[in-house]
């Protein structure tokens, strides 16, 4: 086929994959399907992603962009008349700068690798999630991922000091300066930043590092009431001065289903207790660890707090957060499971889930409800299982009693993950008709071909 | 006229300014002249803003929007064929979420205000400039304001939670959602931040607020080489793990005209050093004020910084800030003088200036060249004196001599205060053609009939 000639030359033959070198790839981690595809194909540099690009849209041939594969929403899915560009071989760390504490990399760069890099150079990279060691940094703009410290130091978005992006003809747009100031017309990146791949491939990118901390404070804390749960955030959050870097939430039916598992976890805590929270913060300085006791120990003194363990050594941490992370006992012991994650104005939280659980266990009474998350963002994650089977139409009934009630709560359906194929018959619950009409017109102007990442957040097709 | 007759139904007669009315108020702040002007009217909500835009659209009549009048770029310069929006009656703040911290203001809301009634509830809106009494948050998010405190907090951009935007055609587009987290498509906020009004109107905004300070620790420093500067800057902000919150620097020329000036400022150091650094920490627990004398002592150890002041009351505090906000004597010391406001990569900023100096005093042997900036944020504020004259020539050899070094340092020609009609010709230095051109594209989809704010930012006509 004349396509695979052409793509061969632009980026070699070893690196345009067909046939069973795609098939037996899976769709991503949470899609074990085999891969279809034209071909995948994985450029070296941004000048042989252009020319890719270019050819495709030439000859009309739809792309789907390729990162770690972690995403959640469908948003890597593809066909077997598409092209799949993968950034798995453009994983460079191109340059740092540590007087200016900001880094140049390429999009394929994985997110522990710059971790690891940052913390070689006493510089902090403060994005953190689960998929540290597969999700690339490319991926993670292109979706502006979230995470453990978004309490803190925002999302990806806010790291982000500069992109280089191939436009869906082909066209290499840069602006790479590592420039916390810089108010010279429309700010373009943030297009790009969280548009899932749809306007335009994210190549390059200069990303902001923070200090490096000396040691962290970590807490599993034990509360009595939502509203307590909400005071010891502001108060926690206050004393500690911007340092709290971490405020994670379990309802009781979680620390207790992940407890239960037998012999994994030791329980720092009872499980008697209707809240559980993961308590962490960055120490620059040791007089800051006596901050972080005298701040708990006030709002235990108060009765806001009426249990705390605190971890004293580094195993004792990684066993607290081995708890909040043990998402496989949710997806093994949940299965068949749906999973959420959405987010509120922190005061209509708990008033939400009541009602959510009163609407499902009325259909389901047998069904599952585990809620957790980084309150301090307004961020849940639910996991919710009604029965050993799962159909597709149950599964639209219990969208729905998730996802409307949010309209009226100024809540969002989809907090870190996106939207993908999964959502966007549901996007309406977050969106206006005029946000998703000017969001469509962005992509018709950018994309007239719809060529990138076809399908994904909203309906669109060539006019 | 038809149209005045239009536009006082829509608001009132009384707020539709004609004749005197207008003439009588000044273009703004850094501009004496007579404001010109088809109407000047003042809609009290949202829905006025719309039907005046639709309006203006259905005729083909341009509009200036205006805030509090104190930008510095001509961005607010209107004719006599124009009608100008003004927010001065949309200044209410709306509601206050104190759990969630977040609170929902009109766009014509003082910063100052805002900044009083935040801490009415025990909460810190960061951003603060010198023209906070005036300023309005509208022109802010439309500015992308900078600032103080941008090492610690972010530009304006990063305290935007939601926007409500009336588009040029007089379509509302609402999204006030009070979330951290929101991955639901195109962040199309972002689109609006930073265009100086060129794309959309700001109405109403979501803003995000802080936890207050109990106090804040402010010292004067002095240090004798550009590279310990750099070191001072990393080293605190290490050890104060992220409360520093200002790192203001005056080169030795600044300070000595500021000091010299007779009685009005008392000397905390004597003149004789190259640099002097005004740094300021927020403190929210007592140990946090022995943090910073350690950190202090800790650089002064080490020959990074050379003599220090440490204010020890607010009236020292506020005495060492005078000296750094002193921007009357420079704009009265220095007349004719061109301002700037460029930022650049920080281990670029001396090699920078001294090309800059040797390349204006070989012009004008006589010039003074007046540096100080955010220097945690490679922000710089210019003030160029060449002598009794300034020729627009001349201004504009200057601007080159500005400009053009930053095009190959990846700086920018606006840090904060934006482009407006003043810098577009400079523009190039700081964005590739394909990025303008990319400006362009989205002027030209949102806003056809180029009705708002013309001419700001880079050329543009109805095609």
């Amino acid at each position: 086929m004349d396509i695979l000639n052409s793509l061969q030359t632009i980026v070699g033959q070893s690196n345009v994959l067909t046939g069973k070198d795609v098939t037996s790839r899976s769709v991503g981690w949470f899609d074990s399907n085999a891969r279809q595809a034209l071909a995948l194909v994985r450029p070296k540099c941004t000048v042989e992603v252009s020319q890719v690009v270019r050819l495709c849209y030439q000859q009309s041939i739809s792309i789907v962009v390729l990162g770690g594969g972690t995403g959640f929403v469908e948003g890597s899915i593809s066909h077997e008349h598409q092209v799949v560009l993968s950034f798995e071989r453009m994983n460079k760390i191109e340059s740092i700068d540590e007087d200016n504490r900001s880094v140049l990399v390429q999009a394929g760069v994985p997110l522990q690798a710059l971790h690891e890099f940052a913390q070689d150079h006493q510089l902090h990279f403060p994005v953190d999630l689960g998929a540290r060691g597969s999700c690339t940094l490319g991926g993670m703009a292109a979706t502006n991922a979230g995470g453990n410290e978004v309490l803190r130091y925002g999302m990806f978005r806010e790291q982000v000091l500069g992109l280089e992006v191939v436009m869906p003809n082909g066209e290499i747009i840069t602006n790479l300066r590592a420039l916390l100031k810089n108010n010279t017309g429309y700010d373009i990146k943030q297009l790009f930043i969280g548009s899932e791949g749809t306007l335009g491939i994210v190549t390059r990118l200069t990303l902001r590092l923070r200090p490096l901390h000396n040691s962290v404070s970590t807490a599993l804390v034990a509360v009595s009431q939502f509203e307590h749960l909400v005071t010891a955030l502001r108060n926690l959050d206050r004393q500690l001065g911007g340092r709290l870097s971490a405020f994670e939430v379990m309802w009781q039916d979680h620390y207790q289903f992940i407890i239960d598992d037998g012999q994994k976890h030791q329980a720092p805590l009872s499980t008697e207790h209707p809240y559980y929270v993961l308590i962490q913060a960055a120490n620059y300085h040791d007089l800051e660890a006596d901050i972080f006791m005298s701040a708990l120990e006030a709002c235990m003194n108060d009765g806001i707090i009426v249990d705390a363990a605190i971890a004293s050594s580094k195993a004792q941490q990684q066993a607290m957060w081995a708890i909040r992370d043990d998402i496989e006992r949710l997806t093994t012991g949940l299965a068949p499971y749906i999973g959420y994650d959405i987010s509120l104005p922190i005061n209509r939280i708990a008033g939400y889930i009541d009602q959510l659980q009163t609407a499902i266990k009325s259909q389901w009474p047998e069904a599952k409800i585990i809620v957790f998350g980084h309150l301090g963002d307004g961020n849940l994650h639910l996991f919710i299982h009604v029965g050993p089977t799962l159909t597709a139409k149950t599964k639209d009934a219990i969208n729905h009693l998730v996802y409307q009630p949010l309209a009226n709560l100024s809540g969002s359906i989809s907090a870190e993950h996106g939207i993908g194929l999964q959502k966007k018959s549901y996007l309406k619950y977050s969106r206006t008709q005029e946000e998703i009409a000017l969001m469509q017109l962005l992509k018709k102007q950018l994309d007239p071909k719809a060529i990138l990442n076809p399908g994904l957040i909203f309906d669109y097709s060539e006019r």
